[in-house]
């Protein structure tokens, strides 16, 4: 996967196990999709203000083996596939030394305010083809 | 203090440490204020719809003895000051076993949604009656 | 679904949107799965005093409606499958009015404290009869 | 103050006022706090290694203008004061145009695994010499 997020794994993201808890991921791998949107020229904020919101449809985590306080894990993400009203993300979090932590999914619809969908193609088309090139990344 | 709302400690609000990441209590005290805001017959929900909001102006809590996983704590709570636009809100945190886990204090505005001050007196006489009310409680 | 745990949507749950926000109902999924195992007999607590930890396998949730704030949600959830070091939980969580909020499941291995896998069967039967127990159940 | 962190506001970090919720400035002050000891070459995984934890005794902040999502804002913190087995720390949030959105302040107490306290000076002489040299720059 192409785009890296950096992020560092903070105490409070711990639990009593010792590791990061588990619901921690979903919360890296919305830091790591933001961050890979604002490195395409669209970051999240702007569509907000332009009536987009992505609203979570689904989410699946493997967890295969623990983050550790203090490290600085890399979450990679790359857009999966790319529809007319929405989209699937996939998420590899890697540990310090590389080691495999989780591998996940997300799906997003593209809506309005009032979480009715927008036809991207049609109705934000500078905004699709931004995703268009992201997904057509490696 | 009178109102008492119970709190079950949940897994991924402990730590490392193997206890609540303090940081929690912050929520707790949220959690308990609310409580006793609904109990007294002014849900924080209706303040927001009827344009009222309470932002946080200062918290601070002291800590006594860890919290820990899976008791069902005690945060005790009460309006220690009421003024025009503003009120301070005192906390006790008890364990299972009664022992005191923390202390703390919030001071909160009222505000409209524009967090322009509301001077609650004049403009909300009913919702100040039961701030009123609550603040006379011993 | 048996088993119902009744949430109350805290504020510090919700995000920008107005609606709580998605990594939440992963917590609610814990809390509703140690609540189902305490009323079984059988408190995740014991668990890890008697050596056994659950560690989560994989996570999914699919997102119906909203929840919203200061609404009691319901979170029921049953034991799909049950195996000799691991097991399966599916969860449903429903809102005040009954709609569908958002459907999902768990898988859990039975490790030590070093992450190493339990064989239940053999090593904690009578753990394993409650896990069984309540696996039978509808 | 010298030392500052710079930190992305997370769209979980935001509640429904569509700002920061305020239990989160509790976490940015503990992620600035350890990146101030990374620097300082006493990383705080290092401390627990060698047997010395810092748990939290208390906490205040005073909250001035709310954080937004997305903005890059700016965690100032210093060692306002250290003594024999405990020490003070201060802070300062701004937003990404400067303004300050909150001040505040923690207290740790340095203790062992069971949480009795650890004389610094007398039983890790060369970790107090670190915490005395940050505490000495302005």
């Amino acid at each position: 996967m192409k785009f890296e997020a950096k992020i560092r794994v903070q105490y409070y993201e711990t639990d009593s196990m010792g590791i990061v808890h588990h619901s921690n991921y979903i919360r890296y791998f919305e830091t790591a999709r933001t961050e890979m949107m604002r490195e395409a020229g669209l970051p999240y904020d702007a569509m907000e203000k332009a009536g987009v919101w992505m609203p979570v449809l689904s989410v699946n985590v493997e967890y295969k083996m623990p983050a550790l306080y203090d490290e600085v894990i890399s979450v990679f993400c790359r857009i999966e596939k790319l529809r007319g009203a929405s989209l699937d993300v996939a998420y590899e979090v890697r540990g310090e030394d590389g080691r495999l932590c989780a591998v996940g999914s997300s799906s997003h619809g593209f809506t309005d305010p009032d979480l009715k969908p927008v036809r991207m193609k049609k109705e934000q088309p500078e905004m699709y083809e931004v995703f268009s090139r992201m997904a057509s990344e490696e």
